[in-house]
C-alpha cells in the first residue's frame, strides 16, 4: 500500500480531526511566534489554506494574533482577511501596515472586497478603496450602493456572456481569444439584444458539440434569473432547491448584472444556519468565540432578561396559590415537571416550525393541518406523559386526586405547549419577523405560566 | 419597463413569497386533481421544476397525494423522487405502477439512484435495481457496498480525467470526441500513470489557454482529495471551507473511483443543519412534515421521557426541603426563577459550544480558553442578574436574607450552567457522540437540579 493510500485510510479512521489542522503544526507555528523566528514561521504557514490561517487566527489569544501577524506581515494574502471572522477584521486591519493591505486587497476579486468591506468603519473602508484600481473601485462601490443582504453584494460582476443567436464555434473562438476571462465561472449566459439573459450554456456542452450548433440548443432545463435586489437567505435558497450552479443577476430592467456561483451561495446557507441556531437559543448571532467576555456577556444578556421578566410573571402565578402551597407541599414538589415538560414539547413545536418555514415546506395551504397535528401530536404525549406522571405522584404521595389533578395538568399544558411552538413562530413570521427570533425564553415562558396555572388552579379547585 | 422587470421588482418587494409555488397556482392544481381534469393538471404541472412537485406532494394531504400521483402516472419524473422527503417516497413508489416507476428511475443519474433506494425497504430496492440497465445497477450496487453517510454514496462514478502529462489541445480534442461525458462536469482530472489523482483544471482555464500549453501548468492552488469512506459532513464542510466546485474521490489505494460536486455537498450540509437544529431542541432527525401524528408523537416521545426522569429528580431535589417550603412559600414561589435562568443560561452555552464543534472553531488548542470565557461570561452575568432579582425578590417578599439567598443562588447556578452547556457537548463530542445530542433535556435538568439545590439549600441553612 502506498504513503498517500495509508494516510487516506488513516484519516478516513479519523474523521474528528479531517480538516483540522494537526495540532503538531499549530504548536510549532506558536513556537516559532514565541521565538520571534520568521522563516521558521513563513516555512509552517507557506502550506496552508487562508480558511485555515484565518481560523488559526481566530483561535490565538489577542497577544499570539498580534505577535503572528507582526512577524508574517510581508506575506499576508488578502484572502485571510477574507475568511476571517467579522468581530476579528476590524482588529486585523488595524494591525496590518497600511502598504501591506493595500497590496492584499489588490489581489481579491471585487465580491470579495465587498463582503470585506461592508462591516467595516468609515476610515477602515476608505483605507481599502483606496488601495484598489480606479475600475475595481468603482465595482465595489456600485456593490455598496445595493442593499445590505442583496444578491447586487454577492454576485460578481465579470459575466462571461455570448448573443442568443451565436453557434458553439463563435462561442469557442470568443472564450479562447479573451484575455479577461474571470477566475471561475461555468455557464456562458445567452443574452437578447436588450441584454436580457435568456439561457445558460455549461462549458461541458460547448465542449462536446459540433461547431456548427446554435448555443440556443444547449440551453440547461433549469434557469433562474435573480433580481439583484432579492434578499441573499432566498438566493441561497434557490441555489438548494434548483441545484443551480450559477445564476445570472438583473437590475430592474431585467438587464444582466452579474451572476451569483454556488460557492458563495452556500456559504450564505451556512451563515443563515448560524443565525437560526444562535437566535432560536437567544444568544446574538453576532456573537463569535473570539469575543471578549464582555461582548460575550452583552449578546446573552438580552434574552436573560426577557427570560428574566417571563420567569418573574410565572412566579407571580405561583404566588396567587401560595395558601394551596402551604396546605400541600406536594405541590411545589410537583409543579416544575409540569412547567419542564411543557417547555420541552414547546421547544420541539417550536424548532420544527421555524425549520419547516425556513425550507417552505410550511405554506398558507397545509399550515391548518400542520397546527391540527401538532395539537394532536400534544394530545397523544399528554395522556402518555399524563399518565406516567399520575403512576409516579400516587405511589410517591398517596393521594389519588393529587395523581388525577398532575395527570390532567400534564395533558392541558402539553397540548397548550403544541399550540404555542407553532403559533408563535407562525405569528413572527406573518409579522415580517424572523420566527427563529420566537426561541426558547418566549415558548417555555408560555409553557411556564401555563403549566403553573393549570396545575396550581386545578389543585386548589379539586383538593383543597 | 418591461413585463419582467415589473415581475422581477414585483418579487424582490416580496422576499417572502419568493420561491414559493403561487398559491394560485396550488388551487388551481388541487381543483384539477379533484375534478380528476387530467389534461388541465398536466398543464399545471408542465412548467413546474420536480423539487417544487415535491415540495408540493409533502404539503398534500394523502388522499390529494394518491389521486394526483394517480392522475399524473404517464408522465411521472423520476426526479421528484429523488427530491421528495424520505419519509414519503415509500408511500410514493409503492403508488406508481411499475413500469412507471421503471422508466422513472432509467433517467436518473446513478448518485441520484443510490440517494433514493438506500433507505429504501428490500423488496422496493429491488424493484427499483431491476428497472435499471446492467451497468447502472452494477454502479449503484457498487456505491451501496459503501458505508451508509460516506463519500463513496455521494460521490458520481462518471469522471473526466486526463494523464498529468498532456496539453490544452489534447485534452479539447478527447473532450470534443467524447461522446458519453456527464450532464454536469466542472474540472478536468488529472492523474498519474497509477490513477492516482494529482490535480484539477478549470474548463474555463482549458479554453482560454494555446493548445501547446501543458495541463501541468493550470491546475488550481486548492485540491483537495477525499478518501472515500470519509464522512460526508467532512466533505460538506471541506468544500464550504475551501470554496471546492468539484473534488475527485480516492479508494483506499489512492486510485480515482469518482468525483464530488459542491450541489451534492450543498444538499449535506443543509441535511446536516437539519439533523442539528431538530437534536437540540430533542426531536427525532428523522421527522418530517408529513409525517403521521403517531409517528411524530413517537418522534418526540424519547427526549420527553429523559425529560421526565430528569424533572422528577429535580422534583427530589425539591421535596428534600419540602419542611423549608412549608415554612416560607417565597421560596416555592422564587425557585423556578433560578431553575429558568439557569436553563436559558445553559442553553446558549451548549449551542455556541455545539456550533463551533461543527464549524472546526473549538479545538483542543483554545478549548480551555473558551471554557474560561464561558464560565466569566456566567460570572458576569450572574452577578448582572444576581442583583437584578435580588432587588425584587426584596421588595416583593421585604426580608433580605431571602434576598441575598437568591443574589447567591442565582450567581452559582449561572455559572454551572456556563460548565455544564460547555463541558457535556465537549465530553459527548470526545465520546464520539454527535454533541448535538446534548440538547435541551440535558443541559436544563443539570441547571435545573443545581438552582433547587443551590437556592433552597442556601435558604435552608441562612434563613431558618
Amino acid at each position: 500500500m502506498t504513503e498517500e493510500a495509508e494516510q487516506a485510510r488513516d484519516e478516513s479512521r479519523h474523521d474528528d480531526e479531517a480538516y483540522q489542522l494537526p495540532p503538531r503544526t499549530v504548536t510549532a507555528i506558536l513556537y516559532a511566534v514565541d521565538t520571534g523566528d520568521r522563516d521558521r514561521l513563513e516555512e509552517l504557514m507557506a502550506p496552508l489554506h487562508a480558511a485555515d490561517i484565518a481560523d488559526l487566527l481566530e483561535q490565538m489569544n489577542t497577544h499570539d494574533r498580534a505577535e503572528l501577524i507582526r512577524l508574517h506581515d510581508r506575506d499576508f494574502d488578502g484572502e485571510i482577511l477574507s475568511e476571517l471572522d467579522e468581530t476579528l477584521r476590524e482588529e486585523v486591519i488595524a494591525m496590518l501596515h497600511p502598504a501591506v493591505l493595500a497590496e492584499a486587497v489588490r489581489d481579491l476579486e471585487s465580491d470579495d472586497v465587498v463582503d470585506l468591506v461592508e462591516d467595516l468603519e468609515e476610515p477602515q473602508q476608505e483605507a481599502i478603496l483606496d488601495a484598489l484600481e480606479d475600475a475595481d473601485r468603482v465595482a465595489v462601490e456600485r456593490a455598496l450602493a445595493y442593499p445590505e443582504n442583496s444578491a447586487g453584494r454577492l454576485m460578481q460582476r465579470e459575466v462571461v456572456m455570448a448573443p442568443e443567436d451565436w453557434t458553439v464555434g463563435q462561442a469557442i473562438d470568443f472564450l479562447r481569444a479573451a484575455d479577461d476571462l474571470p477566475e471561475q465561472f461555468y455557464h456562458v449566459v445567452l443574452v437578447d439584444p436588450r441584454m436580457h439573459p435568456v439561457g445558460n450554456v455549461t462549458l461541458g456542452r460547448l465542449m462536446s458539440h459540433r461547431r456548427e450548433v446554435p448555443l440556443s440548443e444547449l440551453t440547461e432545463d433549469v434557469f433562474e434569473v435573480i433580481p439583484v435586489t432579492r434578499d441573499e437567505e432566498d438566493v441561497a435558497y434557490a441555489f438548494n432547491q434548483y441545484h443551480l450552479i450559477s445564476a445570472p443577476v438583473v437590475d430592474d430592467d431585467g438587464r444582466l448584472v452579474g451572476v451569483i456561483t454556488i460557492d458563495d451561495a452556500m456559504a450564505v446557507l451556512d451563515d443563515e444556519h448560524e443565525e437560526d441556531i444562535l437566535r432560536m437559543a437567544g444568544v446574538s448571532d453576532e456573537s463569535s468565540l473570539s469575543d471578549t467576555i464582555f461582548a460575550a456577556a452583552r449578546g446573552r444578556a438580552t434574552w436573560l432578561s426577557v427570560n428574566l421578566l417571563t420567569a418573574i410573571l410565572a412566579a407571580f402565578v405561583i404566588n396567587l396559590f401560595s395558601e394551596e402551597i402551604e396546605a400541600m407541599v406536594a405541590l411545589a414538589v410537583l409543579m416544575p415537571i409540569v412547567a419542564s415538560m411543557g417547555g420541552n414539547a414547546g421547544t420541539q413545536t417550536m424548532t420544527v416550525t421555524v425549520r419547516a418555514l425556513a425550507t417552505r415546506d410550511l405554506t398558507a395551504q397545509n399550515a391548518l393541518r400542520v397546527m391540527r397535528r401538532e395539537i394532536s401530536v400534544g394530545a397523544v404525549n399528554g395522556v402518555l406523559f399524563g399518565v406516567l406522571i399520575a403512576l409516579v405522584a400516587g405511589f410517591w404521595f398517596g393521594v389519588p386526586m393529587l395523581a388525577a389533578v398532575i395527570c390532567v395538568a400534564m395533558m392541558l399544558t402539553q397540548v397548550t405547549a403544541a399550540l404555542g411552538g407553532f403559533a408563535i413562530p407562525m405569528l413572527l413570521d406573518r409579522a415580517g419577523i424572523d420566527p427563529a427570533l420566537a426561541s426558547g425564553p418566549f415558548v417555555t415562558s408560555v409553557t411556564d405560566v401555563v403549566g403553573f396555572f393549570t396545575f396550581l388552579g386545578l389543585a386548589g379547585w379539586v383538593l383543597l
